[in-house]
């Protein structure tokens, strides 16, 4: 339990509200000397900001104040501030509910843990907003574990019922769709499919009505042997970070629930070597053997909840007066998250397994050989 | 990454080989004054004993010696070490396969991990022998937690694709399940689903192969306020300590993956007053929203891989050598570990809680009103 | 190791640069319902800047921003940041020098680790100056303990050879010193030994050196029980917090070494019950045995080593270059540190001290009885 | 706040009570692939143990079992358990002094936290035998650091007001020192100093009362570039584990205490090329600027009480009635620990600096190159 801090050797500390002055994150044990790529960091937060018929109504420019821990172009290795200014918050759409539960959210149970003393403006502290600062934080791990030989990415295996292309099992056409990947605002390997989805996705917000779905995230060219066999076993480590995403309500490693209708005989990766390397002939296990990484890919997909956010009137309670009540909520919100929550995922996901491998490999190892500089 | 220690205010640090002199876990921050129930502990450890047709020829008598921190009969506060002896190895089983990876089992992250000096005999530390210890911890809250009103119990909602009836919706009824689950050696709601499940068991044995399944546990009378909205989450507190669990490859709270297929109007759980209580009216959240706890159950399902020790004929590779290999594994195995991993997802739910309770409410909170005495 | 992050119960994960935009740190783990007291982080902002005779040129307006966590003057129990631009920074000063290891300074340590890749300009995220935003941090948990009967407060205990009377043995006495010590600049009990103190501040400044000192810690009403025998002990917690701050080369409680020459039958504390109360005669242990409050008040020395910025030429060494080379500083410094860093030791016993009361008596207590509101 | 956890990378979770069945610890992180020597281990035990005039009368064989995390003769890289079972309790000379606080020890506090529940017999939990794990768990880095050319040695620097011959601060004369420390039973390096310290401690004895000292430890050796600047200093995180042994009531580095007498240009230590390599003229910093080793020997005291346990009668509180008391102990008890003491310094220091040296070059440096072997 360390509250608002992910990881250990790399950690992230995160802070702010929706509708307060800021929010942020403190990223630690980033290694000296990795490039910090602010048109990147600006990409990446682009990819999370809603845009079009898909978003909410609530437009933040999300420029990142980087307030520590970066000189001239490149991480210190001391503590990284990454902060983002509040602007656009319509705090007074929440005073009239103030005190009325909506389903699927945090505000009832902030009160129970904060005693009413909670900002309730937006969803406050538990405010999806506040992945900004984590897409952020992720930023800056991404491009260095990329020169590490290291891919992260994720698409939208499934929306509102319809199916994206799968992954390639193939590793070369895996890393070339995770590049591909890299840049696309909706994130999906079959064009087709994308367009499937956002349309049931503007049905259901025709309709005042939002969906779910399901992201699944790649990660090529994890060197075998991080991870740990209890408890930070990287299926643990992973599912730590990624519950912490708001509307996630499952994580799944390889074949995932799907495994426990097969037989072992289906189930079990064959190992089998290639160009000098130990590999897997199937990938069921993600990637991952006893909690720890095999050399496959890690493939790992996240179920996400319908936005709770609807137009609909819901049956709810006013836990300050101790009734029922019922809730028809106004103002902005979005018909689905997942192409949004994307991006949040390939974030949370690069630092934790940045965590992973500087306790394994050491503070340096990050920024590879080219650390040492004697001149400028 | 704390590697082999789970949680902060309550902690359970793990250690053992399969086929080392010794398994066992040291628990701390116990509250004082907790009565150690011995009998209790014997018949949690026979819960995850192999037996009759369904298990491993192994058999240990798993004897728990408390080393520490119990004193007259109640936890004194301070360590508790649990050890579990080793006796009926049969050692000499493995060195024939010393170098080749058993398909779907650590060997091979463990050299890659270990360099070869990983005690490599029966899994060693990955050996799922370790969770014994687990439920010994376990075992030591269980009973505290049932006298604070708090029941956690687990079914095999599916195994093997044969589905038990599912948990009760109504909280009362729900509480009886949980009490009829802890005594069950084969832990189901429906003994005719059960008996199903146990001949696809032993068919797969026929055919030196294995079946998974899925534990789905329940938690009643956890308080709400409990977790943190970043990053520890209730959800993500369970998961990291659940997928500590040998072949556990997904975790999943209330309609967990079928939430993406929903739309929030279905997926949101509406609020009621009841008995001047917050209730929720479905529990599609599983009983937590924001990462804390709402009041109502928190429900989660694990998928549970086919066991990875199969006796048919498997590809692999000599890591040793840098060669492909063929693989027939000998010696004593369990078709299925489903039923006996059950009371291993009620000990690491049982223990995470109580980390997250105690981080709540103090030390003193889980032995209640009577942790007091100044006479004996 | 958690790098940058103080405490588990409550955090304090602190970030920035001398030079750089801006220093700050997140707290987290806050009660909720704390009133925040604006003024009060002000005035002990006060007390930590620079003035005078005695002081570094660099004048700051160390105006505290509050980016999160606060909502309508209290405390929201989620992460609280505090932010503090940097504006009067000269930074071209220490390009110069920049190869040149300053003598008692981190230059070159800060190049071992860092590589070069450290911001060095006016000591980087080495810089006493963070000490600036602990003392914010701080400024938080001080009242709070206040209203829970927990006084602290520090002395300049000794300076350039030069002693203060002592602290109260009485408890009534105590208290009543640490209420007068709270709005004293340079904190003193003895006014006449303060005045020979600044006196010999002043000379060592005219010599072109500095001076070091000794500060004592009194913490009055710390309830009995806290604290942990192995390994988080209160002496080890304040410590390890305390060797944070720039300059602290040692930390002793009660008698500290003073006890290397004593016996058994000296240095032992009688008890003795007074007003119902068991309560130590003498207090040579500091108010500690066995790692754990004992009810009497905590007291503890830190050595302060003198300012290592001089402006006499010093030996050093190129660390660039690789030679050895000579060093006269220019800019500004201050000729003694002890009595700015008196309200940091302050600051740091208080959050260590809450984070100890807070695990042991959980997220609610330090706001007391009146955390819960239902209307506003 | 990890309670009875010390260290991250590598950590040391200690258990077990004076009385109860016996004592112990886990070590985690180690190197896989460190060669453990059963004899160092029980060479190191012996130098903890108790022996003739100077010692209590009760003697424990102290053999070590290792119970995991060592295979072949080498570690695996998991959890070590080392376990000492107790023989030699005689729990009956306590029940008379039950509720009778010892002054100096932890009866008292105990009870404040641990409301009666804890062991009370030969200080259970508190109890200085536990120290006997942290030597075992000691006694498999040092081996291990010896072999990366860093060497930890502690003197008794003062007893009873007698000084011992100061360190050498020559480097090679230092490491000369540590090494003839090592096999030294009552380690001075001036034998006459050494033996007017045993003098005093029997002259103490005869007089039914006990004396304190000065430990004074250095680590040879070490790289720079350990350690961090805030919180995690070098010097945080070793008197965090130094404070956890019993009796020590302060910890200083380098010049310590001193250094509040100095002025800069007296303390500050200049920095000079030798040999290729920036080193210190001399050591008043104790080898650590900023927080991180700087390449010097690390050099610190410990401040070591008179054992609190006395035979003249004392003044006290019977805490189970709420009375005034008096109390003359019987038993057997040690009229010095500080000879004693002394390895546990040596074994908490080395594990620390393993801590950090893991944390900062991943979790194969120890071992060194030699970590990988595909055959036996």
């Amino acid at each position: 339990m360390s509250r608002s801090t992910l990881g250990t050797a790399l950690s992230v500390t995160l802070f702010g509200e929706s509708h307060g002055p800021a929010i942020g994150a403190v990223v630690d044990g980033l290694a000296p000397g990795i490039p910090v790529d602010e048109a990147f960091i600006a990409a990446q937060m682009d990819l999370r900001r809603p845009y079009g018929a898909l978003g909410t109504g609530r437009r933040e420019a999300d420029a990142v104040e980087i307030l520590s821990g970066v000189f001239r172009g490149r991480t210190t290795g001391t503590p990284v501030c990454v902060m983002i200014r509040n602007a656009d918050a319509h705090s007074a759409d929440y005073e009239a509910t103030r005190w009325l539960a909506r389903p699927g959210h945090a505000d009832w149970t902030a009160f129970a843990k904060y005693h009413g003393f909670e900002d309730y403006r937006g969803g406050g502290h538990f405010s999806g907003r506040l992945t900004a600062a984590l897409v952020a934080a992720g930023a800056l791990v991404i491009p260095a574990l990329r020169s590490r030989g290291i891919l992260v990415g994720t698409h939208i295996a499934e929306c509102a019922g319809i199916a994206d292309a799968p992954f390639a099992e193939n590793a070369a056409d895996l890393r070339k769709q995770l590049e591909e990947l890299a840049g696309r605002t909706f994130a999906v390997l079959d064009e087709d499919a994308g367009a499937a989805m956002r349309e049931r996705i503007e049905a259901a917000a025709a309709d005042g009505d939002s969906v779910g779905g399901i992201l699944e995230c790649a990660v090529a060219g994890l060197p075998a042997g991080v991870g740990e066999p209890w408890f930070d076993t990287l299926e643990g480590l992973l599912a730590h970070g990624l519950f912490a995403i708001p509307a996630v309500k499952g994580v799944e490693f390889g074949a995932g629930f799907a495994c426990s209708r097969m037989r072992g005989s289906t189930m079990n990766d064959a190992f089998r070597m290639a160009g000098g390397a130990v590999t897997t002939v199937t990938n069921n296990n993600g990637g991952i053997n006893g909690g720890i990484s095999n050399g496959s890919p890690v493939v790992l997909r996240c179920a996400v909840k319908p936005t709770p956010s609807i137009f609909k009137e819901q049956e709810t309670v006013d836990f300050g007066a101790g009734e029922n009540a019922t809730l028809a909520l106004k103002g902005r919100h979005d018909p689905a998250i997942v192409h949004r929550a994307r991006v949040v995922v390939d974030s949370v996901v690069a630092l934790v397994l940045t965590d992973a491998l500087t306790m394994r490999f050491g503070t340096d190892w990050l920024a590879g050989q080219a650390t040492c500089r004697t001149t400028d």
